[in-house]
């Protein structure tokens, strides 16, 4: 059996990282730069001929439109398409729409570190009428009310998208694809934290760089060939990770 | 039983359109008026209340962007997509790659208009190592030789473009889906002609505009309530069509 190849593409930035909001289901579109990251990630794939047979994207635009760019870019526009809300970035629960600077100011760095990167302790949950609630959102119409999420932590992330990993996502690698995951920083920590099998401490420091598709070659067990997969540009990948666990100071 | 409403999308102008170019299968893009009238498109779509529950695309990227800008556009980037080579345009032949002024001028009107209109007479069939044919085109790399077109009347794209129709559109009607099909001049006259029982004449004179919604509702055994559909823009419709009947003069 020829196991597929994975490779994880974390979207560019939006609108709201920009301003330094905290943004988890508010469906923010990308700004300029981040589909220039799209852009450049797509180039990326197509240099290393590493050409994605489907892509499985979240429910929300900047996840869609990285894919949407990265694969034309590399000329694999015509792939099939599936979506989930179980790739969904985090729900942020009621910090969503919230400044990272005043929240970090307010609550203090312990309180807001542990909320961002703390395995299994997720932020106060958030109103159902709050205006960045996704309460009476179409897309989430069909989910029964214990399956919308008021707030997540990883751990609830991880809960979540794995059912996706096994029921979609595995059987396309079991056919030999190459897999797009076009996703958020949060739901790639999860698929990356079941993969490498990484501890629940081991994962608060672990930052996946924008645009940069990251490669899982797998064995016939779905076990990665090389524990954290390859990233197409080593070097961008590096630094980016190092700007992305400073954001908020 | 209620049977869901048909929404068929024609992509805007590509640069092959503003080149005046045979294209049929040969990949071209938009080019900025065609994004306009995809944008277009999905702001009619959304003023209408008319809000996909599922798009079809062929694997052409005129299409792809077209539905893509069409659903950003309506807040419905988020619904499942659906693509295949049976809602491709017509394969031109050997005509792809071809100027349409320089050929009507050299085969005259009536030959001209024979392969541009007429029901069942194909333009001559491409050669395989033409630059313009798809034979080693990665995304036909699973259909069996017979499947792949070197030359297309309409009656051919009606034949290949009928099977996708019953087996992955219907059953969406059937669930009483909105369903958004963004496809081309030739597919889309191909459903229309099968939806409103059009005769192989009539069917020459009948050209769908770019870039405007237009609305089929169905009755239970999904003959149209209205023959001919409704344009979400009937004015501009109306004009759009006289223009592609021009083409090539």
């Amino acid at each position: 059996m020829t196991v597929g190849t994975l490779v994880l593409l974390r979207h560019g930035e939006s609108e709201w990282n920009a301003k330094n909001l905290f943004t988890g289901w508010v469906d923010v579109d990308l700004n300029a730069k981040g589909e220039t990251e799209a852009r450049r990630g797509g180039e990326l794939l197509k240099e290393h001929g590493l050409l994605p047979d489907v892509v499985h994207t979240s429910v929300l635009r900047r996840a869609i439109r990285t894919s949407e760019i990265a694969l034309h870019t590399a000329d694999r526009h015509w792939i099939p398409v599936r979506r989930s809300w179980r790739l969904n970035e985090r729900h942020y629960g009621a910090l969503q729409g919230k400044d990272k600077k005043q929240t970090l100011e307010e609550y203090g760095e312990e309180q807001f570190m542990l909320w961002r990167r703390s395995y299994d302790t997720p932020p106060p949950p958030i109103d159902e009428n709050d205006e960045y609630s996704q309460f009476s959102d179409a897309r989430y119409a069909n989910l029964p009310p214990e399956l919308k999420p008021r707030t997540e932590c990883l751990k609830d992330v991880l809960a979540r998208a794995l059912p996706y990993w096994y029921d979609a996502v595995v059987p396309d690698l079991l056919a030999g694809k190459t897999v797009l995951v076009a996703a958020h920083g949060n739901s790639l920590r999860a698929i990356v934290k079941h993969l490498d099998q990484v501890s629940d401490e081991a994962i608060a420091k672990l930052n996946i760089p924008t645009g940069i598709p990251l490669r899982y070659d797998l064995d016939d067990s779905l076990h990665p060939v090389t524990a954290g997969g390859q990233y197409l540009d080593p070097e961008a990948a590096k630094e980016a990770a190092a700007a992305v666990a400073n954001q908020g100071r």
